[in-house]
């Protein structure tokens, strides 16, 4: 994997860059789709590459549980599995290992869950376990497994999870780098943890600056906090990162944040809220997140959004598309998930525009 | 509109045609994939153009509730509304009223039916009103209000219904060509009626012939009667119909019912089987429907139907569907629609073909 900054801002610490993976180059700053088990949600891989879609983003707890990654190695990695020939990014479960499964245990070792499917069996995900699955994966770009505390809990705790995770981040890389003869096909990213606290992040950061990672990620945001914490830690952490190496800010999606964190420097971003919105109904517009069975659409012969460029856009109305919203039809949650990356990738192509003449 | 009958089979009853409509010319005997609420479920219309679907059924009682005629009129048709440039057949709606719809009150003039919506506002169909919400829809093909009788109802029953669905044909043609200076556009079918009693088939299609449609349906059957009833009327009225205009054989469309019906010289069918059949994880195969969902296609890697060429089976496994539809993945749904559909038009291209060498 090779990152190039193609331009740095004179307006700010935004940067437009070129990353390049073994399935094709991705222009940052970039917003990935997410495709959690292996599909972005409502869409055929076309429709999301014809969206723009450069890269999308998948899971390897939920994977692992379902389908599996022997089988998804059987069928030849998650790429031809899920008939995607673009780049992929796993995430490491860690996150959903804290949020989503039952009576997890936590070790020096790594963490035990039980899962929420075949009567709940017993797993037991350590650092180096987490690489090799997501090696049977064959994602582009992998992530370490790591401890998500909850950002409210104490800073004595916190700390102590962000130890840990270091620790595991390092065995991670040792595992990946001495076991690993592909690296130079996949890439292992680095998580910085630390909460909302700037020490933590910092010793953080510093820690995993040395071990040399392929690039950088902030986690443990966009999880509750108030916005303006995301906003400051985003833009600290950032600031303490190689400045050759990508540097993606984890579960962050919205326009506004997206506007708020690319002058930060950041490089790559995901959310699962433009498409899981698309399935409430609702899509993104200039002034904000607009939900279509509002009536005051049932008669609306105009498009989602005037300037939108998308298929939905282009083609139907917010009318028709509410008519089929409020008969629960399949097609009202393709056409404003299409609406809601396509908005996303054109933001994104937006603002690297901006980048590179100096206009952010 | 215009049919030729290109080929009569020396062998059977079936023939090979085209039925050239204002949207594109239809390539007979062929299969309609239905589009109840102005949508084929789950596919966008490109997708469904794709599959090679020529012309796609909607529903005038289900379009006349939600989002309303005026609405689609406005838009400039129901081909606009929903964005699709092919030809498109509508349903009566006599159907709905008689299966679906609340309290309905029949009278010589017409029907009363409370909506499942709007705390079940009172409407009343009558011949008239169909044809015009009809027109403003804008399909290719229109289809007058009939009186939907059960099967096994008594004779005496079905007869009464059938004289008054002959004279509401009756007022649907004469409305249609007194006040429709748009009938070189639009055409108007002809339901038969009668149940399964060929007397009254018979005094129905005889009336119909009289009256000179632009194309003749076989209505009432696929209703829950057993199949060699359902071919004995198919058979039977097709035969009494006039060999120069289309034949349509309402509700039919299972693989088994095409390859049955098309020898007794059906030119039509539609059903909602094939994608609804998609949105219960079933698909068709040669053996018969199978359920994705069984536990012996959880590692198959292979194609849903090995001979298939549809943009599933291309780029599909079995274990990948299933593993989506498992996951209850809106792409599984999306999936196997466009594999159910495809297989229909395939095996009516393959009729066809038999049809044009005398082999059926």
């Amino acid at each position: 994997m090779k990152f190039t900054v193609l331009k740095q801002s004179k307006k700010s610490s935004a940067r437009a860059g070129l990353l390049e993976t073994a399935h094709g180059v991705i222009e940052t700053p970039v917003f990935m789709p997410v495709g959690t088990l292996g599909t972005v949600k409502a869409l055929t891989p076309e429709l999301v590459a014809e969206q723009g879609a450069q890269i999308i983003l998948s899971n390897t707890y939920h994977l692992f549980l379902r389908p599996g990654a022997d089988l998804i190695a059987r069928a030849g990695g998650l790429h031809k599995f899920m008939h995607w020939d673009k780049p992929i990014l796993t995430d490491s479960g860690g996150f959903q290992v804290f949020s989503l499964a039952k009576l997890r245990q936590i070790s020096q070792d790594g963490v035990e869950f039980r899962s929420p499917f075949d009567g709940g069996a017993k797993h037991k995900f350590t650092p180096e376990l987490v690489v090799d699955i997501q090696r049977q994966l064959g994602s582009d770009i992998m992530m370490p497994l790591d401890v998500c505390s909850s950002h409210t809990a104490a800073k004595k705790k916190i700390a102590a999870d962000l130890r840990l995770t270091l620790d595991w981040e390092k065995r991670a890389l040792d595992h990946f780098t001495s076991a690993e003869r592909n690296h130079q096909v996949q890439a292992l990213f680095g998580i910085v943890q630390g909460g909302l606290h700037e020490d933590l992040r910092r010793e953080s950061a510093e820690y995993l600056r040395a071990l040399d990672f392929a690039g950088y990620a902030i986690g443990g945001v966009s999880v509750g906090e108030p916005a303006e914490d995301l906003y400051r830690v985003a833009q600290y952490t950032a600031a303490l990162l190689p400045p050759d190496k990508p540097r993606y800010l984890m579960g962050v999606g919205l326009p506004q944040n997206l506007l708020q964190c690319v002058p930060f420097g950041i490089d790559m971003f995901d959310a699962v809220l433009p498409t899981r919105l698309a399935r409430h109904n609702t899509f993104f517009a200039p002034d904000g997140p607009e939900n279509i069975l509002n009536a005051k659409y049932a008669a609306d012969l105009t498009p989602l959004v005037e300037s939108c460029d998308c298929y939905a856009c282009r083609n139907f109305s917010r009318a028709y598309i509410r008519h089929l919203a409020q008969a629960k039809e399949i097609l009202a949650i393709v056409l404003m998930t299409i609406h809601n990356i396509r908005y996303l990738v054109n933001l994104m192509r937006d603002l690297r525009r901006k980048i590179l003449n100096d206009e952010i």
